[in-house]
């Protein structure tokens, strides 16, 4: 492998537009552009033994594209610096961009340049760059005092996936859905939004932070099947869209089939606490910092 | 340290702006934008014992601010995507930060974004948004037979630097200086140009494959005092810009004093095949896959 053949590689690659030069080229629309960078790291996001170079691929532009959807954008372009391990054989990358191209052709993200270089283990970091029409972007600061809260989908399937490295949870854990209809149904009815990546509890903490607010959870979260709701509150990698709206506003029970449930109340109260029937909740979730 | 700390300290530095949602959000303007993303890693690109943090600070966003200026762009954001390792301790973070933004308000970039997590050594990835007036990017495509070959500043003394590990030579190598200034002037004049990243023989070929096109150096190449001829054709890290134009437009001898000198001439002929006054040029550079 050199720089030189593995980008010319790269630029061949269906879905890959306009690559070569020193930057990418992006004509603007109107509106605004959403940009958004996720790390995956080997030994951290992902193990070598256990994790599929097409699984890895899809994952990596997931999480961005997840992040897109938290805002209510639509995604455009991608690009994506890898640092290659001695151990990342040419397979292994063509079933990396192929796991990340296909997921990036069903979403219409063209992949429009990047950076190589090379590392003692595997890095990639995706940069996703999408749009929103002005002053329709979702954040994370607009929730207010007695607000419903929502979550799609179901939660604990990738910490029950983990766990179980088998099955559809694993699926869910290494296959995960950005969002991206529901965030674009969200835009001017969410007054809060972002996605669920290190775990329910630690992001709506976060979520009330940037409000000033507290939330209190009612009732049972949606679960997913065989998962616990310590799994549901602190798994992470579930990239599911927590969001905020006032009773008056309709939310369907399912949109296209994705389940939408409420689960609790914005609070007047110290900002990032949280309740779960009125006693106080841990805020559990995943820290790139608190693992060894 | 843990995630929320240490975002709550990023958003808080002089220059950091809109932090804390789940992607940046940024007004589009007319023409076009441009992106580039460039990894930074601790035992490829630099060292822990010799490299200052507040340098490495520096040069990550130099990398990015460099590829804009090659494109003829103005940088406008930034996101930094961070991977730290066990021994990169707060105060070394802080450094990282301080010198990264001490060139970021130099030249009017503001922090919008970025990720955060660990690795076994450092890794940062550096996204750079800049603007471009449509169809006024400067591509490595351009270049014709009979374009006079210019390069900016001087060669070599990265090179050099890092042979010598101090003096005038060891600052360029670690605080190299990105022509954006110039890259503007490039605008309608320039038919291609690039950034002299990875040495000019290795960057030079790669821009007349881009254009299909050959080139032969002409007479002394502009070389840092002290640097020999072979770090200037294949040091790298000099983040000079290397352009063509036709021999009928005026380049001035400098550019705000900045030195500009034309070392050669495109030709037809095996695209990407360079030589060096008649005889073949052996093309060198860096690359990093070519390392152990």
């Amino acid at each position: 492998v050199n720089e030189l053949s593995l980008i010319r590689k790269i630029r061949r690659l269906k879905g890959a537009r306009g690559i070569g030069d020193d930057c990418a080229v992006i004509p603007m629309t109107s509106g605004n552009a959403l940009l958004t960078t996720d790390l995956l790291i080997e030994g951290v996001h992902f193990e070598r033994e256990t994790h599929k170079a097409s699984d890895v691929g899809w994952k990596a532009l997931a999480r961005g594209l997840s992040d897109i959807a938290a805002m209510g954008g639509e995604p455009r372009q991608c690009l994506v610096s890898l640092a290659l391990a001695p151990w990342n054989i040419a397979r292994w990358v063509d079933g990396f961009y192929r796991g990340l191209l296909a997921l990036a052709q069903r979403e219409r993200v063209a992949l429009v340049g990047g950076d190589v270089s090379r590392a003692p283990q595997f890095v990639c970091d995706i940069v996703v760059v999408g749009t929103v029409p002005s002053g329709a972007q979702l954040l994370r600061s607009g929730a207010r005092p007695q607000d419903a809260i929502y979550v799609s989908g179901e939660l604990g399937g990738a910490g029950l996936g983990l766990a179980r490295r088998a099955g559809r949870a694993w699926r869910r854990h290494v296959r995960p859905e950005p969002r991206v209809a529901l965030g674009k149904f969200l835009r001017g009815r969410a007054t809060a939004a972002m996605d669920v990546s290190d775990g329910l509890a630690l992001d709506l903490h976060r979520l009330c932070l940037e409000s000033g607010v507290s939330a209190e959870l009612e009732g049972p979260l949606p679960l997913f099947p065989g998962a616990t709701r310590a799994q549901g509150l602190g798994g992470g990698d579930d990239y599911e869209l927590l969001f905020t709206a006032p009773l008056s506003t309709p939310i369907p029970a399912r949109l296209r089939g994705l389940r939408l449930t409420r689960i609790g109340r914005i609070r007047q109260g110290k900002p990032g606490s949280l309740s779960d029937e009125g006693r106080p909740l841990r805020i559990t979730g995943w820290d790139p910092f608190s693992r060894p």
